[in-house]
């Protein structure tokens, strides 16, 4: 089980099902912690997870505390468009997880102000664009970490 | 300017506007090739594509023949889930072009069998899935195709 894919608070349908998709094709699982955008019912979800969903390694939390409560032992690395350090420098383990915050906003100030030594950002090259999909930023470093496990 | 995106024949507005957002997250042009599934005022395009899509370095070809006609002198790598090689082992060049296949089936099959040298796959690890969403497995290769250029 390579990584640990942790949403907080995700608000796409679309994006969690294409995350899905992913977190199965390489082996990892998926961490959802609510409150949605939407109902894990929604039909987009479903269509862009295919029709794999029902094999995939899925753990839902109530809220972030439920989260950290459970999973206070792990490693964790956070991903942020205000970490300073690049995903390329993350020390990749086996098992790590991987938490990106939502849509919108990205992830609560107080988790990237209390984890400033694990916030890493995708770096990009636009002033015209502030973050990208959330989708493609989890793809991006789930097969970076990858080729460090291999 | 790092890479050229080529988009052949792409089905889903959202995917081609994240792609859009990625390419120029990322200095990148993008290349979409005829017909597409969507028109290219539809709303959803832009919506995945924030509102950065007029800052898009942007061509458009009729037909699958005119892109390789302009092109003809590029050097380009495809790729495909029939590739036997993973896209860790593209020899990435500045401005090369990463040529994508459509959602519903990805490249033409004349293009795949008269390329096989240049043709790369993301490796994946579950026999439930076929492939990846296509603006994440753009993703995935521009981004490894970054580091290398740096």
């Amino acid at each position: 089980m390579p990584f640990n894919i942790a949403l907080i608070e995700p608000e796409i349908p679309n994006n969690t099902g294409n995350i899905g998709r992913l977190a199965l094709a390489t082996g990892s699982q998926l961490h959802l912690v609510k409150p949605f955008g939407f109902e894990l019912s929604d039909k987009r979800l479903k269509r862009a997870g295919l029709d794999y969903w029902p094999h995939l390694s899925l753990f839902i939390y109530e809220d972030i505390h439920e989260f950290f409560g459970r999973q206070s032992d792990k490693k964790m690395v956070y991903l942020s468009s205000h970490g300073k350090q690049n995903h390329w420098d993350i020390d990749f383990e086996d098992g790590m997880f991987l938490v990106f915050g939502k849509e919108s906003v990205g992830l609560p100030t107080d988790i990237t102000s209390q984890n400033s030594d694990s916030l890493f950002k995708i770096p990009m090259y636009s002033e015209h664009i502030r973050s990208l999909n959330l989708a493609n930023a989890v793809s991006i470093v789930v097969y970076e970490g990858l080729k460090h496990l291999w």
